[in-house]
Order: structure tokens, then sequence, then C-alpha cells
């Protein structure tokens, strides 16, 4: 049943992208393919193994003498998930399957053994789950989803994330919407400009209302903008001046704002929240409403500088950045998502001059996306023989 | 996704409706558009906006001034619903979208701001969204939802209905079930003299087993019937003589009921539940599944009278009839429900003699309904331009 | 909605059966036609009437006198469930649907009166609905399912279990997955000699690792095959043997057990739990992702003999053998079951070995199965006159 659903919808995403000019964003509900994407936080996967959906593919986590291994979290005999499964070879890095005890090569997706049908089977060697590859690095499980060898994590991610002197503030959601709506989101300068004026982080900083000047532009993969010449208040014809009221709030200091997102879908704000903070965030597609929300905050430090702003970023920043001013976002994002899934949204918006930058943003994926994840359906490949 | 079950569906409901002989009633799963509907109790809407779907439309109704208002809940934008937006200017009927600002005239629907973009910024009279004709009468706000300009509210309702002696006890549900279910049900002679049989109602009062004369007039848009020449009591051969058993129950005092039915859903019996008192019932469609059930107990006097009539329908009358009787009916419109909407049930169901009113009905919403509401779906818009 | 969704699934039904050895199991998510089934235990039949879907059809059984009867449950005016209903008429057999009392003969399915119609109602003698042939034997209630004259129960069920001396331990639940899932995982030899080593009744008994010798054979209607030669323990390459450190553990005593699945789909083990004892087990389509599961643990005897088998059943082997070792089977079948309702598993999977039996069962279902249970959906009769 599902699959033939899956079949039109497709058909009618080919309908409506004719017109699109940029059909590849349309069809990414589910993400691009053939990127790095973070998976969870490095400390969270123990003994234990741990199952989760990436771009809708079924994925699991298993870490054995330390290191972490990823596999297709489905038996490649009748589909068992593997996460029920457990290791009937202590010491080896193998998982068997709960159900008639194939067992895999954790490390390969090798079927190494069919415990019920005897050493000689023929299953052995020839079976095969998928396996992802995966990096442990800055207290992250990084996982490659695509086809072939992967690029160097260094390739998908900023070198200063990497450095050795990025101190990372982490937090990880599962929120509700397609992950383009939260990456548009982030990157959209105006919405701050209105929604977040009411935020905990802004009750002393005076905002701008308007930036009369957001043409983006494409730096080293990252598109995005400075912010400049903001239209602190206007008087609308009409209605009155606005903002206004806010006598109390003082404006901001310092450099301003850069707001920067890249392929596979993950934004720079720098600075953010504060001076000397860099803010970054990722939006891992779970399935075509829902994604994985990584927040970080990083300071680039070490020693007693970084302690101290790992208690500053557990104590203040993230209750007052990560949880309620981008809360404020998760809201928005979760009440859009039925308009753009249920209601043609992506046809019937209407957009205006802020959203430059977001339009901007739909091409560059449009022409650089390594590749779209395809929705999961009907299989084409000849029925299976018995081994 | 769905848009794309909603065109097959569409598909096969034209299919269908080949062979069908009310073609236009088959196909108004959510109603008929170009009347006049009761949205709520005005008492309801005060400071605060109240959201509402009606025929599968979004709405938001606002009290400004006293006058109420409704508005598309969902912003031009990016399909905000509007719903979870404020006024930011106090004093002016407008409502601003939480997101990004968009401001609206909630009179016209004309974007009169868009607050991150400063006052020169070309959406400004430009986006819009739809708005809805609204009338408060009666203690209930009346909301249009069709094109083009409303007829007046007196055409869509009955004369007597808004005199200002008409004096009204109103009860308002959310209902299990398609709405036509639920008006076939009120036109319907011969559930009441089965299903309501063991009402607290009838518990005294002796009901007939049958209305041998059933044949429907068509009389001033009311497709309806006056009860005449009804059966008692019969033998039923190897069975018994049914109904049996009453003997505490009184024969019926008074002038035969009439019941009638109206375009786009509304029906009128007279009298019920007592001599004197005129019951009124509103079936507005909500989804393909669910509708509102307006009910009105309708008396016309004044003064002390009004005041007795008043106490008399909230201590008596609303548990008896619009509570314990009708909610016979609910139970009934929610079980069929499922063979209507999962069975096809519009084709195989089997009428009998007493449904000669009920294809009248559906004959008659054929012909002259105004127009039929359509299922939501993929839109034919070409795609939006950036302002 | 829903049939035209189903009309689609069943259009991708027929294009994947293109290449399938066995279409017609393919296309059996609903079981097959013309086949007797259990349907509930006689004792839990009595006053009220009992609604149950089986193979996606709604059924209601009622006893009257002793008998048991089981009809439609759905009214031919306008598809009530009668099992709302009544029985007007005490002394006779009859029922009558809760909305407009037309009233039914529960032996034929004739509609014998309309209350609201009066006695002459041309619907009598005419409306009908569908009834199905029940026979009550070894304490359960068993209804055919299908069109014609149904064969005699006989010939449907193996001899032994409907004589006299045979003495029945029964347990019924509602199951996750699709029945062939459960079927399937019935005969499956090699899921035992992983998934159940880990269970209560195999705590001290040495089980086999694998059957090298799984030809199915096919000995009276019946798939299956007996356990020859199974290897106990084996040294799997770079693994090491397994299974390993179960030194507690006894060798099985006594015959080879023999397991076999028949048509529509149940399994008889004998023996199991325990010598002496013959394990049956039905698997009821009740819809496409969900069956019925009869256990039975058969004994032949009597007297005080069949007493002490009773009490044995309920203390101990109902526990161990119907709840947690079968509990095992439960949740293999329900955690397999997304695999093959929404991952095209039925292409997808990759068999081995062990999985001959398996093979043979679909061939044979394909080629002797009396009738494929179609799904629900539009109706292709002419839209119904009044009567
Ligand atoms: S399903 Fe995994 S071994 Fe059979
Ligand atoms: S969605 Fe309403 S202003 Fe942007
Ligand atoms: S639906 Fe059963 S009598 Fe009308
Ligand atoms: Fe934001
Ligand atoms: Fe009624
Ligand atoms: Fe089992």
């Amino acid at each position: 049943m599902e699959s033939s659903v899956a079949h039109t919808a497709d058909q009618e995403r080919q309908r409506r992208s004719r017109t699109s000019p940029w059909p590849r964003y349309d069809e990414a509900a589910l993400g691009f393919r053939d990127y790095w994407y973070p998976a969870m936080a490095s400390y969270k996967l123990r003994r234990r193994p741990i199952a989760l959906r990436i771009l809708g593919e079924k994925l699991l986590f298993i870490r054995h003498q330390g290191r972490c291994f990823a596999i297709e979290d489905r038996c490649a005999h009748r589909g068992m998930p593997l996460s029920i499964g457990r290791c009937e070879f202590p010491g080896t890095n193998t998982i068997t399957c709960r159900y008639h005890g194939w067992t895999y090569d954790v490390g390969n997706g090798v079927c190494v053994a069919a415990l019920t049908d005897g050493p000689d089977s023929p299953v052995v060697g020839k079976a095969k789950i998928k396996t992802y590859p995966t990096e442990e690095r800055k207290g992250l499980i990084w996982v490659f989803i695509g086809d072939g060898a992967p690029p160097a994590l260094e390739e998908d991610l900023p070198e200063e994330l990497l450095r050795p002197d990025a101190v990372l503030g982490v937090r990880v959601t599962l929120r509700a919407g397609n992950w383009r709506l939260a990456a548009e989101n982030g990157l959209d300068p105006s919405h701050a400009a209105y929604l977040h004026r009411n935020s905990w982080l802004t009750l002393f900083r005076k905002f701008p209302a308007a930036k009369t000047n957001v043409a983006p532009q494409i730096v080293d993969q990252w598109v995005g903008y400075t912010q400049t010449a903001p239209l602190m208040e206007a008087d609308y014809p009409g209605l009155g001046v606005w903002p206004n009221g806010e006598w109390w709030k003082r404006p901001r200091k310092g450099s301003p704002t850069k707001t920067q997102l890249r392929l596979p879908g993950y934004l720079r704000v720098n600075p953010f929240p504060a001076s000397g903070i860099v803010h970054f965030e990722w939006y891992v597609p779970v399935d075509e409403r829902h994604h994985r929300y990584f927040q970080f905050s990083v300071k680039w430090t070490s020693g007693f500088k970084a302690l101290q702003f790992r208690l500053a970023y557990w104590f203040w920043w993230r209750w007052l950045a990560h949880v309620q001013f981008n809360g404020q976002d998760a809201r928005m994002v979760k009440f859009m998502d039925p308009f753009y899934a249920e209601e043609d949204g992506w046809k019937r918006e209407k957009l205006y001059r802020p959203d430059v930058g977001l339009t901007a943003w739909r091409k560059h994926c449009h022409e650089h996306a390594r590749a779209v994840q395809k929705i999961a359906g009907a299989s084409d490949e000849p029925r299976a023989e018995i081994f």
C-alpha cells in the first residue's frame, strides 16, 4: 500500500517540479545524499547499540572496542531489525540477528555465519547489509549517508570546527517539520527581527526591525549575508511607529552578525548568542516531516577558559539561546509544516525581499547538491533467489 | 503526498459519479459553497481570536470594536496560521503574523505592512489573504463561504428565525461523520419511528411505527413532508404485533409534525420537542468525516414569556431533546460513517419506501446547489514570484 | 478515499506479481476464501452477540436456543452495524437494526420485516445480508468464509482433532503482523534452533543448532518435514564453536518432531511441547496487518487422565509453551511485519537453505488454495434502486 502511495506522490512531485526553478531542492524532502551528517553525541553510545532513522534510512550504531560502527538496521534475510539482536561471539565485532542467527561482521556488513545453517552455509560471505562510514570528532558521531567512498570529514565540515581548541556546547533534539523549513528558518534574516524580539535573550538588547541590505553572497560553499544598514524603527502609514516602547533596550555592540548556510543543511551564525561565541546548527532529515536538530555553541579556547565557557554554556547560554530562543524557531517550523506538506505550500508561498537569501540557497542546492535522497518505495530489483 | 491521494480520490469520485442520479451531491463531501453558515455563538468570540475549520477551509474569527471579522487562518507569505499572531498596533483592526510580521487589515485581508521589510515594502497593498463576510444575528456569528458578493443573510435563512421575537436556545457540538449523513438523518422519517421510541422524550408518548404517506414536497426551497396517516402498530407475519407492550404511552396530540430540509444543509422540525417550539438544526461540514452541529429550539415570544422559555430550554428541553434525543442521532451518524467513507456505501446502500424524501433531497441538491466545495489539493496556480 | 488507495495498491500488487513464482500467495494478504476457520471459543458466545473481523469481513456471531449463527455485521439498508441492534421479537431468531428497524432472520439473512414500513414493505423477502455457515466442535465455533455450499468441516480439519477423545487446551489472542508471516514462522525450522534456545521450555533441553535435512514433503495436504540429522554444534571459522557453554542442558529424547502446515493456514507440531502432546495453531487473518492466533494443546485421552491433562495444561504448558515460548514468535512476527508491509519485503527478502519448506508452502498455496480473499474496495455493482 505504502509503496504505491509513495509512487503516486513521486509522479506528483515530478509534475510539480517541471515549473520549479529548483527541482532538485523540491525533491529533497528526505535531504541530500553523499554527505557527512552528525548522528548523536559520542557519550550516548556505550554497550547498548542505538537505532536511529536518518534521511529515511534505518541505521544501527554499535560501539566495539571503543570504535563506533554503523550498519543497516535490517537483516538481509527477512528484514528483522538487528537492533533486537545480540553479540553471540564476545570479543568479535559481530552482531547476530535475533530470528535465525545470521551473523554479520559489523565492520563490513558481510554475513560471516548463519548459525542455523552450519558453517558451510552458502549465505556466508554472500549475504550483506549496508554499512555506513563513521567518524568520531569533537564529541560527536558523524555518519556518511551516501554511495561509494566518502570524502574526508574535513571536506564537509568547516576547518575551524575541527580545530583542537574548539570547545563545543551541544544540544540534540528531535523536531517536527521538514528539514528544509528548518534550514530556511536558520538563514532567514527577517524572522529574527520580528519573532525573536520577545525572547529572554533580547530582553535588553535593541534589535533592528528590518535589514534593508540582505543581498546573499556565496563564499566558500556558504550561502549567507552580513547584516548591514539595519532599520531600527519606522513609521508605517496609518499604523504608527514600530517598534516602539522599547526604551529600556540598549543598542547591540560589536561586529555585525554573519549568517551562513551550507550543504547538506547546516548553519553558522557568527557571533551568537554573544560576542566570541559562534553558533552552528544542523538539520538532519529523519523522515519527511521530522528532523534531528543539532545545536553547537563554539568558542576557541583551552584550559581554565574552556572550563569557564563550558559552565557558561550549561548554566546560561544553553537555556537562553538553545532552549528558549531557538525554541521559538522550533514552534514556527512545526506550525509551518502542514502548509508545505499538505497544502502545496512550495507553490503557494509568496516570497518577499528579505527572502532573496532563501532563494539563493534553494538554487545553490539545486545546482550543487551531490545527490538527492529518494523516497523509499517499490524496489525494482529482481526477486531474490534462494542462496 | 496528501494532495496526490486527494487527486486519485477525485478521479475515483468522478468515475463513480457517472452512474449516479445526483453526481453533484456525491461530490459534496465537503458541502456546498456560496452559502451562509453558522460559525459559533456570538458570546464565545471575545478578545481572543478563534480558529475554526469550515467546509475544509481554515478560518480565523476576530472581534474588533464589537464587530466580528473572519479571515483565512494562513499567512500569504509562508502559510503560518495567523491564529498564533498578535495585534501590534492597538486600536487598528490589524493582525500581525508571528513569523515575519506581515500585517493584515482584518477587514479586507490586504497586507498593510511587512514590519521586517520597512514601510516601502513592495508587499504592502499587494499580498492579500481571503476574508469572509460575516453577520451577527440572533446571538450567532454567520459566515459566508463562497466566492463573489454574498447574498443577504435573509436569503439563506427563513424569515421567521430572524424575527425580533424569535427566542433561541442554542447548542453547538462537533460530531463524527460526514455532514450528508447527518442531514439525511434529520429528514429521515423512519428512524424516528424506531430509534427514538426509547428516548426520555418519548417515554410517555405514543409514537407511530410507520408513516404510510411520506411523499416529499418541495415548498419554498424546503424539501420535506408532513406526517399523515401514521400506522400505529401492525401484525408482522411470523413475528407478531409490533410495537406492543406500550400501554402506558399516550397518543400524541396537536398538529402533525412538519420536517423540512434546506440547502446548504439545515433542518426545520415544527413542532419539536413540544407544541409551540420549532427545532432547527444545521450540519456544517468541518472535514470529510466531521461536521459541526447547531441545534436551535425556537419560540416566538417576548418579555416574561421569553424568560420562561429560556429557563424551560436550559432546565428541560436542552437535556431531553438536544442532548439525549439527538444524541441517539449522533451515535447513528458516527456508526454509519465508515460504511459510506470506506466501504463504498453510496453505491451499496439499498433504499426503501420511506427514503423517497431522502432521494428527493439528493436530487434537489444536485439540481439547485449553488456550487460544490472542492477537496483541497494540488494548486494549479503558477509558482509565486518574489514581490 | 480509501477505496481508491486500495485500488492503486491492487495494481501495484499485480505488477509485482508478474515476476513472482507464487502470485496467488502474494495476493493473499487477507488470506484464502472457501475454507473453515476457527472464530472463538464456544463458551464466549452467550446472550450478547459478538462482532469479529475475519479475513477483512465484518461478522456478527449470535447464539439462539443454544445454536450459533454468524451474519454480516452490516445492515443492507444503510450499512449500520447490526451489532448495535436488538431482538425485538423474543423467541424468534431475528435481529433488528437499531436505525430503522429492518429485521433479519439470523438463520438465512433474509429481511423478514421493516418495522418502519409496515408489514407490506417491499423490502421483506428481498433485502438480504450475508450469512456464514458455522459449526461448534471441540469447544470452538468454526465459520466458513467463502461462497457457495461449504464442504463438511471434516474436510478442512484433521480427523484426529475431531475425535471424541481429543482433549484440547486452547488459547486465543490477537497478534500484530500479516497472517502469512505468522504461518511461515510456524513452519520455519531454523528460527526454533536459534530464537527459542533461550526460552523457559528449553532451559534444560539441548537443542539442535541446525537441521541439515529439511527437505519438505507434502503428505495429505500437509506441507512439512521431519527433523533428522541435527547438527548440535559446530566450529564457525574466525568466530568459534557455537552453541557453547550449555553443559547443563540434556539431549532431547523420544521421536523426532514433525512440523506441518496446511491450507488455509494452520500448523501441527507433533510432539510439542512434550511427548504425548500435539500442538496446533491457526493464523486467522483479521486485516492485512493483524491475525487472530489460535493455539491448541491436544492429548487423546479421557476420564481422569483427561482431567489431569487439563490441569497440566492450565498450570504448566499454557504458560511455558503458549505464552512464553510462542510469545517469542509473536514478537518476531510483529517486528518483521513493517519490512513486508512497507518496505517491499516480499521482493527484497533473501532466503537460505532452511527456507525450502517455506517456498514449498508458498508454491503449494499458489497451486492449491481454493480462492484468494480480495481486498475490499470500490464495488462494481450497479447503483441500488429503491425497493
Ligand atoms: S531475519 Fe535475520 S536471520 Fe532471519
Ligand atoms: S509566514 Fe507570515 S510573515 Fe512570514
Ligand atoms: S440502516 Fe439498518 S434499518 Fe436502516
Ligand atoms: Fe530564529
Ligand atoms: Fe433523529
Ligand atoms: Fe517459533
